[in-house]
């Protein structure tokens, strides 16, 4: 992508009312604009990143067996009327009339909608277990929005809602997605620690809080070691151990109780950016969601639900990754894996080496946005360091002549001069 | 993917409601379901359609040189104050007051959102021409929604907005949208006529409407037989001669007057599926979009908006590809490319041969749906019918013992008997 082609309008000024780090730089480096408060609408930039994220969620909870659907935004009141949850969210909830003066309302969450979906589809116990997921905006209208979309009234969620015949299969449920968190969070560069919580709204009495860390978490967290060390990816942890690990806020550590030896206890600040939650037939029962079980009896079904914050993690993740030169984005999830820089933009040597290194580049499958303005080498140092992509490889008219280019790592800052070939192999590796 | 563990709840009935072809078999091949009066969730299969379609329209919009944005589903109402046009829509528009009284809306369309984006980061013509688009949810409050998703209040539209220094820039950026629409409605093996339309809403004074064409659609047109067949994917058909190219609506359509030979003259039923607008500057003015020209003085800018109808489109396929027994997809936005039945589950060489065909299939990255339901053979064929699979391979104890498995072509219905690694071979092509 030619920057001289792309929209990418970066902002010189932070805004005043941005109080945090990743809100600010969403809005300099052109990935965000606010539209009303709370309420922001994704540039080029930052969609990228946002679908990274979102395909990175689709992927694992594919591999996890759920299947996507996709819910509407638009929900009718008489579901949370069955559900009797309809007084519970208060003015959060964004309530609408349609012109025949239907009660509806834009959906903070969707267990109404999916067991409705479920008790006229499914009827027996042989279709269990099901898994479904969506990944859609959803409304919560926060008295006082803030933190850019780490805290906003419209925001993207990935929601599943598991379906099982008993408390067991319920369990295995649940455990599945804990897993599938753990794997999620850790593709996108992150480590996030899982702990005992509150069930709040949603309702049930097993819930987990995922939080990842980041210096400028909101809360400090004590854990075991284990949660930085163990490789989700690859290995199979055992789910019982997992469970059982340390991790506890500030206000539920006790150094007299926690038991992890000092040399494996680790502090740091978390952001909460995922929730579990069993609440068995919390809504089955009142809604009628039963099926058939193997004795010919008709039970409410057992059922869980799983949330991903997806457009709150692209601020989390910056508040995980950045420096004070701007945002360090992690390889999976950056917009674009290199900043190709022309130092000399219609100088003969330089356009024909960023072109060729382009053309490498984008048939290696390596998606690179090349720095084409008229603009001085400082501005463009600056401006590839704020929007943070891994790498950076800088064209000027002097290593041109001398047929090399300088290759730098924005997260460490090493630099290398090599020839633009060897530039193109090692960054299609 | 295996349906006993896939999440696909079939209708044995047709819903009294549903009074078209494409709605009825939504419903009944488990695509949709109905949440309250239009307004649907996608269930899997639907959503697989849904999601090939939005990916053909994205990757024909970035051909043509648009980038993708994401506006928010809420929009200000002040906005729609300042481009004078909060009225235009009346009760159509689903109006919201949030917590705080403010007046707000769920967007039928974004043209003042978009326009709000680009006086906020666009100066000069420099940086001109730009055009950028999004794949939104939006919602119409019909007054009485039918027709499935093909009218529904909920909505997805991919939406995109040329922005120019002049008219002759404006209307380089509509020609460019004419012919991307042609290609990307061919990529779904459709024919789209291109009409002289009405600018309704929108507002402005050029505007086509693109009308695919169904046995089913909702009004007669006339057309030029080159629309059928000029190749948009290869040919580079010149801009000027396609718009004279002759088409007309029944009312529009005088043979006195057409043109066209008698033979180079088509009929056909037609259901449109996307509508182009060039309007100047009529949002521009009003909201104070302007650039710096190159002669130093601050223009307007001229706007073009261009909408295709997406989830609509999933009905409109239906429309146009089916048959008594059910859906037939194009290959390129069909589910799964192969239903893989299993006549005998339980039998150990027909569950063998599913199997390593299956596998076989996808380590090919064929997208694959094997049905092992324990179902009778007439129930799963007509089953893989109905959700319109684009091939069908039957595995049978009979064939298995002679080394055979049948395929069949849902369009053509025609049928070979080959061998299970010949059939791999012909569907991995």
């Amino acid at each position: 992508m030619r920057w001289s082609r792309y929209f990418l309008p970066l902002l010189k000024e932070t805004p005043a009312d941005a109080q945090i780090i990743s809100h600010q730089l969403m809005l300099r480096a052109g990935m965000i604009r606010q539209s009303s408060a709370g309420i922001y609408s994704w540039l080029p930039l930052g969609l990228r990143v946002l679908s990274k994220v979102e395909q990175i969620v689709r992927e694992e909870m594919n591999a996890a067996g759920a299947h996507e659907v996709l819910m509407p935004t638009i929900q009718p009141a008489e579901l949370w009327q069955e559900s009797g949850r309809s007084e519970d969210y208060g003015k959060e909830m964004l309530r609408v009339t349609d012109r025949h003066e239907r009660p509806m309302l834009y959906g903070p969450t969707h267990e109404e909608v999916v067991t409705d979906i479920f008790r006229r589809s499914v009827k027996s116990y042989r279709d269990l277990p099901i898994n479904l997921y969506q990944i859609q905006w959803k409304f919560r209208d926060e008295i006082r929005p803030r933190f850019g979309v780490m805290r906003g009234r419209e925001f993207l969620m990935k929601d599943n809602y598991s379906f099982d015949l008993d408390f067991a299969g319920a369990l295995r449920s649940y455990d599945n997605m804990f897993v599938a968190y753990l794997k999620t969070f850790r593709r996108m560069g992150l480590t996030a620690i899982p702990m005992r919580a509150e069930s709040g709204a949603i309702g049930g009495n097993l819930s987990h809080e995922f939080q990842i860390l980041a210096s400028t978490g909101e809360s400090e967290v004590f854990f075991d070691a284990a949660f930085e060390e163990i490789d989700f990816l690859r290995d199979q942890p055992d789910i019982e151990e997992l469970k059982a690990l340390y991790a506890a806020t500030d206000d539920q550590h006790d150094p007299e109780i926690c038991q992890v030896p000092p040399e494996r206890l680790r502090t740091g600040r978390g952001i909460e950016v995922g929730h579990i939650f069993y609440f068995g037939t919390k809504y089955s029962r009142p809604m009628g969601a039963t099926v058939m079980g193997p004795d010919g009896q008709e039970v409410p079904v057992e059922m869980g639900s799983y949330g991903i914050g997806v457009s709150r993690l692209v601020g989390a993740l910056i508040e995980a990754f950045h420096d004070e030169d701007g945002i360090i984005w992690p390889e999976p999830v950056a917009p674009f894996r290199v900043g190709l820089i022309n130092l000399r933009v219609g100088d003969a040597a330089c356009d024909d080496a960023v072109d060729r290194i382009a053309a490498g580049l984008e048939r290696a499958g390596v998606e690179v946005l090349v720095d084409d303005r008229e603009e001085n080498a400082g501005a463009k140092f600056a401006t590839v360091d704020l929007i943070g992509l891994p790498w950076q490889v800088v064209v000027g008219p002097r290593g041109v002549r001398q047929g090399v280019v300088e290759l730098k790592h924005r997260s460490t800052g090493e630099r290398t001069e090599l020839s633009p070939e060897a530039a193109i192999v090692r960054l299609a590796a």
